[in-house]
């Protein structure tokens, strides 16, 4: 099925479009296109859609329940009872709660880690957007878990290795809740099934000090001595690294998800050091972490609240508009192994359209409009794949899932909070 | 005439309520009511608008034009010369343009400092918006051009006195714009005429640091001996002060506006003390700043940034959503001197309602999803003095506003950026 998208205005590139897409793929973005089916978008942005970096979907069940407290008050008295009550259903419903607010948004595809996947696999199977999921290894040290947790992880890759719209993942929580026997054995297994691997890596002062009593080494050591230090890892938070850090970073090629609105609402106590970053070459893309630290997951806000948590400090020329919209499209992409993030032909139609409403006016910078002013409510359709997954802010079947994640959420809460 | 909001889940309240307005005035919120008009509010977050304390609302005609640049670049290079070309027209479309962004965020009533403030008062009153208005009043310390800012600032008074939703204010722009003599000329008209102030104190270390070149004090040590110490002042950023100035602005009645996305974005270096202000007392409120150096008007954007930006140095229980709340409504309110920004029997009708749609999804804390998850565009309708001046989104007008603001920017960049 084609369809074509009518006199767009592109980001960063001048004149208006007409976009056809065939076969799921942007076919050709330079002449006048008449097709089956067209979307209007004069007086509309069009923009690769948004990659979001990390993310629990289906803790969307929980937000605001955790507000100003410390993680390490508020999570093993809140957040870990509530998770212990989860149930299967209750993630299907919470993810797909994610889902709508992320297509709402302008998310074509994350990157997730969590507990009963096979469910969370359906429902983002059924919201029609992209991701690589991984089901959090938690191990705790213990070998008897771990075997549990390799035939958790295992039952999981093989459950989702045949969708469409997903690639399974590995994940490791972190290096403080997962043995050095199971965090190699996720090496192995993510180089023998081709997979990428989500771990947690350096997101509080405490994980970095807690780790230095055991380790004479750095992060980065560590995980090139269990097999982890490659171009397979995503790395999510890194706030907390020590020098070297930064080039093994970059020299292995391991992608770091920076999630500034999680870091500052739990008061990691600094920063990230993106220039640090930079300047050695290290690949950087936004997250937002749940919606219990954040707590939505809007990529657009993520991305002006990375750009002013950088400049904050006292350089307002750290991470541009520019720097953000590559990190929310092109580089998300990359780091996901998804061919999409660029508008250019044969590329997968992943793309978004944005109302240039009183936000975007006036149009002095179209970048500058979307990161600093825009938020994701701009976005009016989503397109995956070539399908319009979202039309006039409408997504198909949002009510019934409104209604069943709120009443999970209201069943899960009962006698915790 | 009379209206009533049918069904309404007020924020913070339990239960749902019929807030029936009559002449301006919340006049029942606890019976079952029947009006010449009704809004359906089920479905729906009732809340007093928000108060926005430091703008300069015709600046949104530049949205975009000094991003990631040091505001000791940008401005000279830029947006003074922007400003050296504006006209009075200029001024009234870039005011309606803000006061329409205003309007679709909630936000009911702002304190503006700029030129041409006769057009905006014009452009103000047309929106239905409230605001405290005040001429920049910056005579770089020459006494000629002090007798024309004297003049200019009288006329505007003059020229606002009699208008229905405007408090005019004096707008000594900051200390290093302003004689002394200038200063002191304002604290006494002040008095003179029962207005508020405005100036900008402590927003970069440079400020400080020139001060301390001809000052031995404190700036509130200065503001005291100039008169302008007292509950009369709103004094916007107060990022860089000195120890016993907290203390000076709590005892004296001094109102902050804290501008948290505009000291980010321009690099101020720190984050404002506002830990240390509750402490000693200081009433903090919040505000947006103009739209250069934000770049929106967006009081649930800043609320939530507010709150980010006290947390990520390390303690995660500052500034808590019930704070940022009570900042955007009731401490905002009574800072400018209107009597809304509380649903109470009796208090003027200045309300909003907001959608409770996916990121207010589930309800486990309303407040909490106002603050660190909606944002502006959640809002469907605006009250102001219990007429309703927005209806599921529609504002009247904003086609116009749109096209003319959009075509005075452009004449206005032209040549410049």
């Amino acid at each position: 099925m084609s369809l074509v998208i009518k006199d767009a205005k592109i980001i960063g590139k001048e004149g208006n479009w007409d976009v056809l897409i065939d076969d799921g793929k942007i076919k050709s973005i330079s002449e006048k296109e008449d097709g089956a089916k067209s979307l209007d978008a004069s007086n509309k942005y069009l923009s690769p859609g948004f990659f979001n970096t990390h993310t629990h979907a289906a803790m969307s069940l929980f937000r605001g329940v955790a507000d100003d407290r410390e993680f390490w008050d508020a999570w093993p008295e809140v957040v870990w009872p509530l998770e212990e009550k989860l149930e299967a259903e209750d993630v299907y419903w919470g993810t797909k709660l994610a889902c709508l607010e992320m297509i709402k948004t302008g998310t074509v595809a994350f990157n997730d880690m969590y507990f009963f996947m096979e469910s969370a696999v359906d429902a983002v199977e059924e919201m029609g957007v992209k991701a690589v999921m991984s089901y959090g290894l938690i191990d705790e040290k213990d070998p008897d878990k771990l075997e549990d947790e390799i035939v958790a992880t295992k039952n999981f890759v093989e459950y989702a290795k045949d969708c469409k719209n997903i690639k399974p993942a590995l994940g490791p929580h972190a290096i403080y809740t997962v043995s050095r026997d199971g965090l190699e054995w996720c090496s192995e297994f993510a180089e023998k099934e081709d997979l990428l691997v989500n771990i947690h890596l350096g997101e509080t002062e405490k994980e970095t000090k807690d780790f230095k009593k055991d380790y004479s080494g750095t992060f980065s050591e560590y995980l090139a001595e269990v097999g982890l230090l490659n171009e397979r890892t995503i790395a999510a938070h890194c706030v907390w690294l020590e020098d070297q850090d930064f080039s093994s970073l970059a020299e292995n090629n391991v992608t770091v998800s920076h999630n500034p609105s999680s870091n500052m609402k739990l008061g990691v106590g600094k920063p990230m050091e993106y220039e640090r970053m930079s300047e050695e070459g290290v690949e950087v893309t936004l997250g937002t972490d749940s919606t219990v630290s954040n707590n939505n997951l809007d990529m657009l806000e993520e991305a002006k609240t990375a750009a002013l948590q950088q400049k904050m400090s006292g350089d307002a020329t750290l991470m541009s508009a520019e720097e953000c919209y590559k990190m929310l499209t092109k580089e998300g992409a990359k780091a996901m192994g998804f061919k999409s993030g660029v508008i250019e032909e044969g590329r997968p139609a992943d793309l978004i359209l944005l109302d240039k409403d009183v936000k975007a006016t006036p149009e002095h910078d179209d970048i500058s409009n979307l990161i600093y002013s825009m938020d994701g409510s701009s976005v009016t359709a989503v397109i995956i794949d070539g399908k319009v997954v979202m039309e006039e802010r409408k997504v198909k079947g949002e009510k019934e899932i409104i209604k069943n994640a709120t009443a999970r959420s209201k069943q899960l809460v009962s006698g915790v909070i």
